[in-house]
This record gives C-alpha cells, structure tokens and sequence, in this order.
C-alpha cells in the first residue's frame, strides 16, 4: 500500500463491519484445531477440496434462495459483471459441477466464510461474515453406501472432537414423510407447507404444529391428526419394522421405496458402528426443499442457544400466546443450513446440479457442519471446565535463554546459533530478542507463551560444552525441577526425545476433543 | 438454500467472474502443500494467525493506496455501513494492531484471498482475487534482531521449498539510499520520485534510469551520474567495508544509520548462516513509501514471466523507443507487494500503524510472500521435470477390494467391516460403493487415485482368517508383486508399518520441494 496525501488521521471509527469480527488468540487456536480434526476426518476418507471464488456471478445465485435473496450481498457496480458474495456453498459447488461435465464422481469438502446482509445478533451468534463446513458426495453408486459413508464419517467427526455420548443424528426419509401425508389424506399441493410445519416440533410441541396445520394452512384436523400418529414416533430399527408392518404405509409406493432405504441404510450402518448414535425420528422433515432422500440432523446437548430452545418452558408459554413467528425470528441461528438445536444437518439432494447443467443431473448427498456453534459449544465446555487456560497460544517447544553473574554478556550469539540448531532439527524454538535479557524476563517470557521447555545457556556450562534443558513447571522437589545439564553436542536428541515424550503425555489434553471434555 | 420458484434452467453463462478461479484438483493440492511448508515455518518460529474479515469498513481502506484506490472493490449500498473487499493484508493488520492497543507485540502470519478491480491478465498470472501471504512482526525489541529473523525465516521457506541454490535475497536500507541522494545532491522534494527511479534498474538498463532522472524528473544529469556510482554496486559484507570506509557517506547521519544498522544485521545474518544467500544491492529502492528501514526482495530464475523480463533484447528495444509506460503496465504480476521478478519483498515499516492509532506508533517488519508466483514457478519445474504426474489427488492409502470366481456375493459387508477397522486405526482408506464390483473395476478406481495398498479379500483366505495385503505398481519379479497374506487379526499393525516404511521412502517425492526440483 502506498501512503496517500489524502491520510486523516482516525477520522474515522476504528471498528469492523457489523455482523463481521477478527479471529484471534486462543479463539483462533481452538477454532484451527476444530477445522484440522474435522479435515483429518474428510481426508481418512479419501475427500478433496475445492477452493471457489468468494463472489459468483450475480445471475448464479439469483432465483435459489428464494425470499432470503434480500440477504444477498452484491458488489457495486463499478462497470463490468455484476457480482454478489457467495451466500452458502452449495450453490458454488453445484456450478461447479455442472461447469465440469466430465467430473461423474467427487467427494469434496469445503471450509470457507459465506456472506449473509441479514440483521446481526452477535450474541446470538448470527454473523454477517460467519464460516461453513461442507462435504457432499456426487456421482452415481448403488444404493445407500455413500449416505451410510456420511454418517460414518460425521460420527468420526463428533467422536474426534470428543463429543462421545453427547450427541445424536435424528435420521428420516422424505419418501416416507411424502407417503405418510399422502396415506394420511393430505392434498398434493399441501404437502410442502404440512412438511414445514411438522419441520418445527423440534421447537414447538405438536399442539401448537396441529394448531398451525389446521388453523393456518386450512387441514382438514382428522387428517392433522392422522399425522400426529406418526410424526411423533422415534425409535430405530424398532420403529422401522412397525413402519414396514403398517400395510397402508407399505401399500404406499413412496413410502415403500423410502422404507427400503432405511433398511438397507440400517444394515449399512451396523456395520459401520453407527446404529447405536442415530434416532429414527418422523419428526424431522428439513425445511429445504430441494431433499429426495434420507435427511439428518445432529443434536447435542446445549446446541440450540438457551433462548432459542422452544422446549423451555417460557419458550413454549410464548409461543401458546401466539409470539411464535417473533420466537422464530430469534431463533435463528448463524447458520441456517442446520436446524435450529443442530450441529450438523444434511441429505440426499439428487436434483439439484441440473438447475445449473439443465440436462445432466448428478446424484448428491451431503452435510453441513455448523463449525461456528461447535466452536461456541466447545468453547463453552472448555471454559466451564477450566481447560481453556490450558491452551498454547503458539507452538514453541522450546525458549533458548541465557543467565550469568557480573559482566554477563547476554550470550546473544549463543543463543541465537542454539535457536538455529533446533530450527535445522525442525523444532521450534524462540529466543528474547533483546541483547542482554534478564533471566526473570525470559522466564516470564516462555511462561507466557506456555513454552513447555527451555534450554538455558551458561558460560561456564559452554565452555564445558553443556547446556541445561529444563521442564517449565514442574513441582517443587521433582528431581529434574532445577533442570538437567546435557552435552550440547547431544542437545538436539535430547530436546526430540523430550519433547516427544511431553506431547505423547499431553496429547490427550492437546485435542481439542479432550479439552472439551 | 431453497429452490426458488423463479428458477430459469441455464438461462445464463455458467461461469466464474472474470479475473477468479476455482482451486481443484491437482493444482488444489500442490498449493495446499506449498500453504502447509510455508506455514510450517512460521509456526517453528512462535508465529500465530489471525484471520479478518474479507470486507472491511470503506473508510479504512481510502487513502491508503493512493491511485490505486480505484481498484478497490466496493460492496453495493444496500443499506447500513459502506464497505470495501481488503485490498491487502497490511492494512488490516495494522487496523487491527490500532483497534488492540494493549496487542504491544505479535509474530503473526495471513494467507488470505484479497482483492482488486484491475484488468486482469490471467497468462500473466494478473487476477481479480488472488493470495497473499503475509509475516509481519510488530513491537519494539533490540534493533535488528526480527529483521534478522525474518531473513532466517525466509531462507527456511525456500529451502523447505526445495529451491536450494535457486534463489538470492537482495537487501538494501532505506536509510543509506536516503543518505546517497543526499551526499549526491537530490532536493529533498525529489528524493522520493528518484527512488522509485532507482527501482527500476532490476529491468531497466542504467541508461534508461539515468534518461527518466533528468529527462522526466528534471534532475541535473552530473547528481544522476553521482547517484549512478552508488546504485549500480552490489557484494555483501565487502561492498558494506566499502561504504563504511566512504567518508562522504558517513559524514551523512542517515548513512550513518543506515550503514550501523547493516553492519550488525549482517553479524547477525552470519550466525544464522544466512549470508550466503544476500546479495547487498544498491539498487533495491522498493516502490512502496512506507518502509523506513532495512528493505528485501527474493528473486529466483524465472521468478519473472518472459513477457515480462525488461532484461530480454525486446523489451530493453521497446523501453529504449519510450514504450516503458505500456512495457510497465505488461509487467504488472498479480501481487504488486511483490515487484516485478521477486517471490518474496518486504522491509520495515515503524511509523504505518500511527496511521490508524493516531497516537500510538508500533515498529514492524514484514515480508510478503507471491504465494500464486510461487504456485507457478513450482507448478512449472514439476511440468518440466515430469514430477507432476505422481502428485496424488487424495491421501488414500488403502484401497479395500474383494474378488471371487461363480457365485462372488462382492464382499460388501466384510469390505466394510475392514474399512471402518482401517478407520478406526485412523488409517486413510477407500472401497467401491458397489455391491459387486468387478477386481479390474476396484484395481482401476485405486490406481487412478494414486493409492499405494490394496487389502485384498477373497472368501477362502477370509474363512483362514487371512486378507492379502499387495503394493500397488510393483515391477514384474518383484516378490511381493501378487501381494502377501497375512493374518486378518494383524491387519492394522501390518498396514500401518508398511504405510510407514512407504512414505519413509517416498517422503522426498512427497515433498514440494523435492517434486520441484
């Protein structure tokens, strides 16, 4: 950047855009060992990424969010195309798609910010600028394996961020939610509205859903009652075989093919080990349209924000009055490509790439990580359960430092040729950058940094040709408390074998799994 | 997002905005490691990251980029703040260094897209969005040590690269050339507009220089002759003996300086073993006002496209005829923070971030890496030396298949079943999403991903509780060409030792920098 004439000197607020914020410290730390984990898990299973461009051409996402389209941030015309932020990932990875006819087949995962001009609640957790986490799977195989591969993969997921026993995938089909609103008498052209509507017992009790399908939508109740015998069942396998026992449900040709997935889906999944994490819920309905298959959504205990749980009991008690559609509104979180309480919510899109391709479809399914609230929650956990103070704001392993009586040079050429031996060895080292530092202040220094060894340089011990490698912390009377002189020709193995020795011991607590915990 | 009702089937050209691109494939992957080696580096040195958001407050970023302002892109005025896409990444910094007073010190790092409305040029590598990657450290220490550092730093990425040999680093203080247009006799006024002359003598020929100097800067051509003495010099810690011992420049308080300053970064330089890679040239001038100390630019052989060497007979032919405006504007590569021909270019800059704290100042020192350029460079010598064809597209090292003669059932639950124990063992692993999948089928879909193993099962070995484990792409003779069997019970041990012994010994190829060479 060039300095211009033109500088005034902060004439202006010194601030970020609502709805955007910095990323930083230990923030920034768990957040990078979030996306690693999860990238870890993307990768075992053979995943790419893409990288598309942060703005798409405005007519690409024109006409595919339908009323959120208002949210859409567009670029100004300065003369040219026109241009609008990416408002999801979905959208760019389906013109990829179909910009790459000869591409049949991808597993594709994608971490990356997307821009919605909606009205920040930061507090909420609503951002304008706010990260997505994608993995679809495209291309034609035989049927369910790739969806059970998803939900193998998201319990990986959960399991590597340490999250065991904690959470949930409710699983449905929309074939059979189809057919059971069919067999249940609803009107064809109803049966969108009736779905979102049967979207919200997450939130609302059934009362209130029965309320809306019949006051609002104009459903026959007989027929919203008929659905309330089924939308409120969960189970597993259990609930499957009931469904598949229901001969009116099997006499439905929908319902029948979806119920044929589940199974095979089912027998997937046990040998994957993932029956035991899913609840076969016919609640769940997912309110975009554009699903034809199976549909999930992860759940974890505090997922949803303490005022957006519609199962509290003032949540409930407003939305009888009536506050519902304001409850909605606040209820929304940053990322609405998971449910309201979800962590991770997606399904099988089949139709979708050929609104770009026109002519070939490519078979989809997919999830989405809401990596921001698993930020949030994790965050949370770790603060309630203090570990968050335990987190390296950097990675040294080691701070080289020097100490002396009357005269003492400071060693700085020592040190600085002791730092660059470790950097050659691949370790990471730093030194005080000051020519004669202070022993305290070099303490202080690495102790800050939570630097778990250092290598204290003397000019008595060089000229022995030692150095002393000590553990930072360690309790009083531990033998090796003052340090340990070692030959400084030794020094880089000693450090390896420490420091390997320290992280196989710490790895539990360096997993962002385990600190959650 | 929600298919819209207004959907129009490829009613528009499905393409990507001028001047961007999507990352993939293999170009996706050597990028990312090039990403990973560079950020590896930082990291051995204590660096953190922080990461802003894409579009800051348009009030921030005017008058910081002089003419160039124009090519800011600006989000519409949809209602609410104005807001501009970062330009680069050093204003953000800095802006954020202002808004975190009490941030006294910080080694960060940003690899991050940024953005400009120029014409782009993609075959010269000019594009709308492209990356940056920068170091910055910020904070008062003793004089040149973090300069020193990041000089290490820097000889530590392109030696991570594998560019050994391949790259010089020419370094130069602006304070010296300050103090030589002075003892040379440049008006004060003019000292800035002769710099950015002496800039340009890494494609222009002196004559060209010394012609702008008097002829469009209106310099007396004998202080141009003067000045010339000086600029065309280069050496290392000689040619520093040189102007030390130049009395005339160390009457001048700036030289002085200047000269101080390199003498102790070079003593530094030496016990980094960084020395032999400078090249102390007076003519690095650097376009950019703001550095005030110690300046550096990395070139390489062909770190500059042809079209745009000034040194080719052509070009110095068309500069010499006066086509040097329109020869500039060619020249122009996609990272401007890097000047023409350089990979690498920085300095100190210690009155920049004054410009938003308005009171505070906070002394630092940078470099910015041409990621892209670097990207291409790579990308290029792994074309020519035909390394390019083993980059592998995923990170799969197990392909699980099954194979059997009349009656094969495809082994699908049992290829399941040994996948997810892969998985568990976090070993990265594949298998046909087939229920009967053909041996050349599953042999082809492993050899197109690069895979190394196959675990291979047939259904007598698997009642003997055996699976055979066989390296892809073993020569003819070898003896374990047909694969090997082993016990079921020792697959993952077995896997994992043979992965390990694997990339052991292709861990060179594996490498960036290795493939590059």
């Amino acid at each position: 950047m060039a300095k211009g004439k033109d500088d005034k000197k902060t004439a202006f607020q010194l601030k970020v855009p609502k709805g955007t914020k910095d990323w930083e410290g230990k923030d920034m730390v768990i957040r990078d060992k979030i996306f690693g984990t999860i990238t870890d898990v993307f990768k075992r299973h053979g995943a790419v990424t893409i990288d598309t461009p942060v703005f798409e051409m405005k007519e690409i996402l024109a006409g595919k969010y339908g009323e959120d389209s208002k949210l859409i941030y567009d670029l100004a015309d300065q003369g040219g195309e026109l241009c609008s932020l990416r408002y999801d990932l979905t959208v760019p990875f389906a013109r990829w798609l179909a910009m790459n006819s000869s591409v049949q087949s991808i597993k594709r995962y994608h971490i990356a910010k997307v821009y919605r001009r909606d009205q920040p609640a930061m507090t909420k957790g609503r951002m304008r600028e706010f990260y997505q986490c994608d993995f679809d799977i495209a291309g034609t195989y035989d049927p369910m394996l790739p969806d059970a591969e998803i939900l193998r993969i998201t319990t990986e997921i959960f399991d590597a961020l340490g999250w065991q026993g904690r959470y949930t995938i409710k699983i449905n089909h929309r074939k059979i939610l189809d057919g059971i609103f069919a067999v249940c008498g609803v009107p064809e052209d109803k049966i969108r509205t009736i779905s979102s509507a049967v979207d919200k017992l997450d939130k609302s009790p059934w009362t209130e859903v029965r309320r809306e399908m019949s006051e609002d939508k104009g459903l026959d109740p007989a027929v919203a009652d008929k659905i309330g015998e089924y939308v409120n069942l969960r189970g597993g396998e259990d609930l499957l075989a009931k469904l598949q026992a229901n001969e009116t449900l099997a006499a439905n040709e929908s319902a029948k093919k979806g119920l044929d997935d589940m199974a095979l889906l089912f027998n997937y999944l046990n040998v994957f080990k993932v029956m035991d994490k899913i609840s076969f819920d016919m609640s769940l309905a997912r309110g975009l349209d554009y699903y034809t298959g199976v549909i999930y959504e992860v759940v974890t205990e505090g997922s949803a924000p303490a005022s957006a749980a519609g199962a509290t009991p003032e949540a409930q008690r407003a939305q009888k009055k009536g506050k519902k559609a304001a409850a909605d509104d606040d209820d929304r979180s940053n990322d609405p490509s998971v449910g309201v309480g979800s962590v991770a919510a997606g399904g099988r899109y089949d139709e979708l790439v050929g609104m770009f391709s026109g002519k070939t479809q490519i078979p989809c399914v997919g999830i989405s990580f809401g990596v921001e609230r698993i930020f949030s929650i994790t965050k949370a956990r770790m603060e309630a359960e203090k570990t968050a103070a335990g987190v390296r704001l950097n990675e040294i392993d080691v701070f080289v430092m020097a100490f002396g009586g009357k005269g003492f040079t400071g060693l700085l050429p020592e040190r600085m040729e002791v730092a660059r031996t470790l950097w050659e060895a691949g370790i990471k080292a730093e030194f005080s950058w000051k020519v004669k530092p202070k022993l305290p202040q070099q303490f202080k220094q690495a102790e800050t940094g939570g630097v778990p060894f250092a290598i204290i340089l003397g000019e008595d011990e060089l000229k022995d040709g030692k150095v002393k490698i000590k553990q930072m912390g360690l309790p009083e009377g531990h033998p090796e408390k003052d340090g340990v002189l070692i030959e400084k020709s030794n020094m880089v193995e000693e450090v390896k074998r420490r420091v390997a020795e320290f992280n196989a011991t710490n790895e539990v607590a360096e997993k962002v799994g385990a600190v959650s915990i």
